[in-house]
């Protein structure tokens, strides 16, 4: 079993706040309501201006809509907010994430410059219910030559109750890239 | 100084082989097509099918062009190859880069179930001409759930070679995410 901390700083402030809840589950309720459609996802992303809090875009996860399997909500995010913005840098800043950016995610984030990454529920929280790659965040960022902000756990309960959706765990059970189940379960 | 290892696998088998080293010498010289054009680029990527050889398709990177920074070469392939097939999948697929893919590139080559990353120059390398990430492509495929074989450098000295051609460096100079010269260099 590999040590999968690697060497992982700590975050550096400005700490998650209370904008940052507000933020985050609003987050929450925009990404819920996938869970009543066909296409059901845990996954939504918030880019807002770092300084006026003002939202440029959100998005979810569209890797089987898109049939690209890097249409993660955040990279997504990113994605669209470049191309409205006409530019690929995303510096002032931040993305909001219902969870934990994988590594392709993170390092997204940080080729974009994004000034701050704030997540809800972990990637080990996601690993319970689909395969992941198991590169904390902040260990990411902390092997980059860019600099960028970490804050998380933020509203992990409530983030995590969209894994736990019965839609979504309903789903789930029909994604390629679903959790087997464990030997002797069922 | 962070210990860039981080516990990283030796690539397992099949190894590097001749065939690596035409198609990637055949990727070279593709890639090398940008440096006489207004967007030189050292960064190529070929998908090809893993039992037959046979080409699916060629990419370089174009983040300026595209205003992504998620349109590396390899990411850019992936996601073509993927809407080409209609499909999230690229299993039975191998994908030739002439340089080690950074996190974002090789944790989505992991979401799309490539089955072998086979590479020229190291990030090490591209690390002395522009911003990196210093996360070796073998150790995220080591902490993912998905198996992928990593394979390289091959052809490391043609590859680098595109780094440090004269449009190539004239080029580097002007890129947002430039290597800054040293103290007390020029």
């Amino acid at each position: 079993m590999l040590n999968c901390d690697m060497g992982a700083k700590k975050a550096s402030l400005p700490s998650a706040n209370s904008k940052d809840e507000e933020r985050m589950a609003a987050l929450v309720a925009f990404t819920a309501k996938t869970l009543e459609t066909s296409r059901p996802v845990p996954f939504g992303a918030l880019i807002v201006n770092s300084k006026t809090g003002e939202r440029l875009l959100r998005a979810v996860n569209a890797v089987a809509v898109e049939n690209d399997p890097s249409s993660h909500a955040e990279l997504r995010a990113v994605r669209l907010a470049c191309k409205q913005l006409k530019q690929v840098s995303l510096a002032g800043y931040t993305i909001y994430t219902t969870c934990e950016p994988c590594a392709m995610c993170m390092a997204d984030a940080l080729w974009a410059r994004l000034d701050r990454v704030v997540y809800g529920a972990t990637i080990a929280d996601a690993s319970k219910h689909c395969l992941q790659i198991h590169i904390p965040a902040r260990t990411v960022a902390a092997r980059s030559d860019m600099p960028c902000i970490v804050d998380g756990p933020v509203l992990r309960k409530q983030c995590y109750a969209l894994f736990t959706h019965p839609n979504m765990i309903a789903a789930f059970a029909l994604w390629s890239n679903r959790k087997p189940a464990k030997a002797g379960g069922t």
